[in-house]
């Protein structure tokens, strides 16, 4: 009679046990994220990573996402996690320059890499122990977090032709891309975004960037500045995926590992899904509004941004040791990498690009 | 008693099964690739993935990988999987085109989409909907296997500066890009990897494609033959996971989901490594042979490919109703993301070009 209960009950919690739902420990992490709710693409990230963790667990993790309109912090995220406030953020390196300087160089840098040769650097070229040598003295870790693919210039109601141009131009484009063009004489601004669309239209401001075709369209900019400038301070912005480390460690290895491969999962995909959405909405805005025009800005202007920006850097190398270290590492990876990239995607893009108009 | 006796055991089960490691019940896949054992970058895709699952599943799920030394079919890889007998299969698609000649439109096509367009195509633009539609009578699942990024065109011993250059030309370049290559007069041959480096040196054929510095550095065709051409044929190979859909079918849905995020994770990684490999393995072949010369096939040349391929192309798509399906969403598509990149990182590397170097 004994044997026959335990029997029974040992096999009624074996069977419950194979499905991992009964008995195991559940963990959930808190997810604090920079974005309004249900922010295209960015907050797909995010819910594609709580579904993925979810069944990928049986449910033994749950991630619970709060958007701005909750925590109220948008850029105080990095500070959350920190200090425990929050298990995860979900947000961009580059604000946090404030609170540490070098964690400027893990979003994207000016004249920087592209997404395909940024990532090689990450997880191949030595990327991800520089982001964890600035990161790992706040008890945070820091993972890719998804790409929006080069971004656009921005949209400008007048023509950019020549250096004098840009003397006095205001124009919302904040961080380290703002402090280059300060340099060359224009007023750069931050702005909040719902209040972008009237300032361009009021001339408070003569130009702004964005992001690019993905998440401009529904901004509307293209109804009142024609030129779309194409990009040269952000070629590969990577969002960023920060963990509390304390509540990292806590979690079973297992729980880890499938936290971790949903973070790279759904950071790739989020590259290619900008892609996507920018190709779909590049063609709509092109369609509805022929009348946009795309521009480079010319030489002159490049050349000086490309000073002003190495000469920004120079500064910051000077001043400390680990800023010299990332900075080092980025400009030597990207000479090796842009000399594949020009024999490899670049001349095919060149050369066979007639065949597609 | 009772009670407490079926108390006790009970405590331990739940102890136990918190880990999971007791009572759950493990499965192994077989997985059969193409590659010899230890084949950089490919190999290392099929390991991470092993190392991945394993991890995740805490040793629930286990890949048992053989290479090509023991399953002795390299190109046998989807009959064996569809046959069961192999649960997993780790190859390219278009290995299958004499099978099923739709199979060909899922690794790469000559003047078709790079990497992260092609990555935009298969995930948000229809392309795994169609591969499914391809794969579903074989009671098979085929998911994106890595991308080896761009392919060089190849390492000539002559210079090709016109398309009379192409009459009787010996080059080993398989499948379909052969084919191409043969409208216009080439004689494309297929030679075993082991034998390459010899028939190229005996002049037993006048030039070969193999993948790009990640690969071919430790070839050493770059010693006998100076012209490396830029790429036009495989402009973004993605390698292939073939999973047997009974076999899959049968894993707990958790299983499932790690199984299919791991394959995802490992196959955008393989695009990073072989992009790092192809920037080191570059470096070193310019470095140390510096009378390597880059050369871009003449206008002339690729106008006639272009159309030798869209020829061939119009064949398969008038035969074959999936085949027209197939062709005209990657037309369709890539004309739209073409647009988008022409205006972000085709613009970018262009206009930023000058200052790297």
């Amino acid at each position: 009679m004994f044997k026959k209960l335990i029997g029974a009950s040992l096999a009624l919690v074996l069977g419950a046990s194979a499905s991992t739902a009964f008995a195991a420990k559940t963990y959930t992490l808190r997810l604090a994220e920079t974005w309004p709710p249900n922010f295209p693409i960015f907050g797909d990230t995010t819910k594609n990573l709580a579904k993925l963790v979810k069944e990928m667990s049986d449910g033994r993790l749950r991630i619970k996402i709060d958007s701005k309109n909750k925590h109220k912090a948008p850029l105080g995220i990095f500070d959350m996690v920190r200090a425990g406030q929050y298990d995860m953020g979900h947000s961009a390196s580059y604000y946090w320059k404030g609170k540490d300087p070098n964690t400027l160089y893990f979003t994207t840098m000016p004249f920087g890499m592209a997404a395909p040769e940024q990532y090689a650097w990450f997880y191949y070229g030595g990327g991800m122990d520089l982001m964890k040598k600035v990161y790992d003295k706040y008890g945070v870790l820091s993972f890719p977090g998804g790409n929006t693919g080069n971004q656009m210039g921005g949209w400008f109601r007048k023509e950019i032709k020549s250096l004098d141009d840009l003397k006095g131009l205001k124009m919302r484009i904040p961080g380290f891309a703002g402090e280059v063009l300060a340099k060359l004489g224009a007023k750069p601004t931050n702005i909040p975004a719902g209040e972008l669309y009237t300032a361009l239209e009021r001339n408070t401001i003569d130009a702004l960037e964005w992001v690019g075709p993905s998440l401009d369209l529904r901004m509307g900019f293209h109804k009142i500045a024609p030129y779309y400038y194409t990009g040269w301070h952000e070629p590969a912005t990577e969002l960023q995926f920060l963990v509390n480390k304390k509540k990292f460690d806590k979690l079973p290895k297992d729980l880890q590992s499938i936290l971790v491969t949903a973070m790279k999962a759904v950071s790739y995909d989020m590259y290619a899904q900008s892609y996507h959405e920018s190709a779909v909405n590049w063609e709509k805005i092109k369609t509805e509004y022929p009348n946009i025009k795309i521009r480079t800005f010319p030489k002159e202007v490049l050349n000086a941004m490309y000073k002003a920006n190495e000469d920004l850097l120079a500064q910051r190398a000077a001043k400390d040791p680990l800023a010299k270290e990332i900075i080092d590492s980025q400009k030597v990876y990207l000479r090796k990498v842009r000399a594949w990239t020009n024999i490899s995607d670049k001349a095919y893009l060149n050369s066979v690009g007639d065949k597609m108009e």
